[in-house]
């Protein structure tokens, strides 16, 4: 259902995406997985049908209140709507699922119809002292829907599902305000019938939305061309306990400091996030995608550096170190069959047709002046075809028993060599203590002129323990990029992987300001406790 | 000594730059003045030397314990120091100064040598509750340096001008950590010497310096090309009453609110910046300005609104309405003597050779596509030599008798035609009421991909009590902005001028966070007491 413009509604609790539309191993790669070790489990995963969430803990009163706003019927205590809300899209998460346990299930779900409700929703809970977790797309691969219950009985997911509209289109100022639960292959279809496009391709493209993209900072993977989610932003609604917050009057302006990027990466804590306002672009008439390999890691970074810095941008740029490009993960058809020597890059350009050839010529003049070597478009449109797939192999290679997971930083330039050997390191180093030499890969996917993020793919036989396995690894990558100096993440949020990360980085006086925010604007504390602050 | 390697360091107190170098106004000009009705004003300003501020009202053990800070030569109380550091460069803070009154000067000025230095001010200035205006350029032009006394019985200036070193630098990165004391000219040598520019050439450059910049959210003639000042900024240093906060470890992140842009606008009330780190880049290899003609401002209007969405962007872009161009102020030689018909634009660009070419072609046939006519590189070169000249050409127009000022905004392309409109018509009624009709000249100098600022300038005869003259066009441009919902400020910033319209544009749910971020970092309220919050 690649860019389909159906969204997809209904999930597996634990298998991504469109159930019709399930991925396979290649052959090759359960040849390449027996030689790391990988045993299928001794236990298949629990259907979900088995999986029993803890009884509602919503109190009936609570549940009237809540109906009497948003209707009977979208206040939800099944146990399918519970499991469909439980947690995030991290392997942790779905390997928590898999062996039945969902213990964090909301105790309900609530789809309120639009901003006014979300606003008379709050309030209920703040009265009755129910946690809220906002969500959206619910595509969190960070812990960012596990809340901490803490002090609160209760804890209702609100989902914006149902805000999912095109609001307002100004054509000449190119912006369009769009309900927070438009999911993205929603948003372009809206938008294509306009002539317009957003632009913005996250990995989990099919089931995230607006609201998520703005509560986490997302970032697609067209940012070179489109920029990150929070840079298209112009505009955002929210409602918090202590009332609503319509910001954005202008693209930027000077009157003080920018409250949307205080609410954005603001994880649901302060507020439900109900529209939000963003740039779009015309309809591209050009779609170019090319492969290049370089000689080394370090060769194909300097290029990388050279088009950030310099220009001219490609829409889409990427890289891949030597070990991602053997394995292939750029074209899943042909995972772990053995790809290419050397690193491959993907550079994408989509525009008019003057512009896009003249990008074109002169990026590749760069990239070849670095020691590119030209693969044609054919690779190119083989990633761009495959490229929302990746998150479908994850289930075959969960049945298969390999632990794989990917984590993200960001560092400016000087810094990348150093972050991608510690990070590198320091979940080698991990996995094969506990038994499980792992493969690491590593590509750059978001170029800026200071610097770039890093992302890493982790694939290990599991053990018997695979969350204890990999929370092992990820402090160990988490105390890398800590000591590296580099971002808490990149692109995927703080949720509760990277809260120590995250307040070590903006400091005690950080938090302070961080904290206050939070105090003021949901006093009783019920907005996804455990997260932000 | 536009774009001179050497900082002013002393200024006049009310007569803007150096003062070798002062401006006369052109026969033609006086002319067209008596045009307007302007007569010589009754009195002459008042000279510095006659100006008396009240005594100082520091208490001496204060002074004492700052002495021990940073050495006793840098707290100074002496008459001259005060003086110039009483205010910005609003003409209201002029005509103020002009008219002998002195009553806002500082009670001292203290001039720490580095951050260390600052932290131990502000901690003497919380036990001692002492107000504290942080001031690095003290280019206000918003009110921003005048304190509220308030509930204070003494207010110091913190002058961060010794700040002003290169403080590190990374080639690689393309990242530079300056002083927030450090002057535009200042940081242009200090880049060049490494074959690097900021690109950050607001009209206070020759006064204005980073720490502000920061502060004020500063929008330079170049933002087309570098950006706005806020955009270039990727690290903050910042000493607040409850300690240190250093921000900043990658370009961009998704770990949280961007605290970065809470502090960049935040005008010295949640701290004093100490040190910035920017974005910088290669000195250019080629730098072309040209002039064009459109019919009318909104033919114009709709080429710059191309070239900013479809692209190629030139380094500069501005457009000036037909008043604007018919005073001419593009050239101050001529000003007033009668300009070229229809509206006249900018166009700059700068960069590599090739890149230069490619934009400038590709944008010129974007600009004739829409009714320009090109005139040539003689009058973009005039622009640009005389770019710097225009802040001293106010000092011998309110001689002559002529209240001229400045303001903007910024909104939405779609709303911009209907925001010039409303500003003009505000400030013409306004002033024709008082029984001084002006001219009213308007720009657009900074374009986004959705939308423009606007920028006025206003000139008409003083009436006996130009101060309350003024006040009362500003409130009505003020009424006029926030009707329209437009922006407070695109890069003036607050101050005390745009508090009202702040405050209106983000709600109380908005001043809510604003506030409790003060509270948290200040709770004494001592810093700049009465701007922002």
């Amino acid at each position: 259902m690649t860019e389909s413009d159906v969204p997809v509604t209904t999930f597996h609790p634990y298998r991504w995406g469109d159930p019709q539309r399930p991925a396979h191993l290649p052959p090759a790669a359960l040849e390449a997985l027996a030689a790391l070790g990988v045993k299928t489990p001794k236990n298949p995963p629990v259907t979900p049908e088995r999986i029993e969430p803890s009884p509602s803990r919503l109190p009936a009163e609570a549940r009237t209140e809540l109906g009497a706003v948003v209707g009977e019927e979208y206040v939800a205590v099944d146990r399918e709507t519970r499991l469909a809300h439980t947690r995030g899209w991290s392997t942790t998460d779905l390997l928590k699922l898999r062996s039945g346990d969902a213990v964090d299930a909301p105790d309900a779900v609530v789809h309120p119809a639009d901003h006014a409700e979300v606003v008379a929703v709050l309030a209920v809970c703040d009265r009755r002292r129910i946690a809220v977790v906002p969500y959206s797309g619910g595509t969190s691969v960070v812990g960012g829907l596990n809340p901490v219950r803490d002090r609160f009985d209760a804890v209702i997911a609100v989902d914006v599902s149902r805000l999912n509209r095109l609001e307002a289109f100004d054509e000449v100022s190119r912006t369009a305000r769009l309900g927070a639960g438009t999911r993205g292959p929603r948003v372009e279809k809206l938008l294509r019938d306009k002539g317009f496009t957003l632009g913005h391709f996250p990995q989990s493209y099919e089931g995230a939305s607006i609201g998520g993209y703005a509560a986490a900072r997302s970032a697609g993977q067209s940012s070179a061309g489109y920029g990150r989610f929070d840079q298209m932003v112009v505009g955002l609604t929210v409602a918090t306990p202590r009332g609503d917050l319509t910001i954005g009057n202008a693209p930027l302006s000077a009157a003080g400091p920018d409250l949307r990027q205080l609410f954005l990466g603001s994880e649901g804590a302060y507020g439900v996030i109900t529209s939000v306002t963003v740039r779009v672009r015309p309809t591209p008439a050009v779609r170019i995608f090319e492969a290049w390999r370089f000689p080394s890691f370090a060769e194909g970074t300097e290029a990388m550096r050279a088009l950030a810095q310099d220009g001219p941008l490609p829409t889409v740029l990427r890289l891949s170190d030597e070990v991602e490009t053997q394995i292939n993960l750029s074209d899943p058809t042909k995972m772990l069959g053995g790809g290419p020597e050397g690193c491959l890059a993907i550079t994408g350009y989509e525009g008019r047709e003057a512009d896009v050839a003249y990008r074109r010529e002169a990026a590749g003049h760069v990239l070849a002046e670095h020691g590119g070597h030209p693969l044609g478009a054919e690779p190119g449109e083989a990633w761009r075809t495959g490229r929302f797939r990746a998150p479908y192999l994850r289930d075959p290679l969960l049945d298969a028993g390999v632990l794989i997971e990917t984590l993200e930083t960001a560092t400016f330039w000087s810094n990348v060599p150093s972050v991608r050997q510690a990070v590198t390191t320091a979940l080698t180093e991990s996995l094969a203590a506990q038994g499980t030499q792992p493969l690491v890969l590593c590509h750059i996917s978001h170029v800026y002129e200071t610097g770039a993020s890093l992302y890493f793919t982790v694939a290990c036989a599991q053990t018997d323990d695979p969350v204890n396995q990999w929370a092992q690894a990820k402090k160990a990558a988490n105390d890398a990029i800590r000591a590296q100096g580099a971002a808490a993440s990149h692109h995927h949020g703080i949720g509760i992987d990277h809260r120590d990360n995250h307040a070590a980085e903006i400091g005690a006086v950080g938090m302070v300001a961080v904290v206050a925010v939070k105090e003021a604007l949901d006093p009783t504390g019920i907005l996804n406790p455990g997260i932000l602050v």
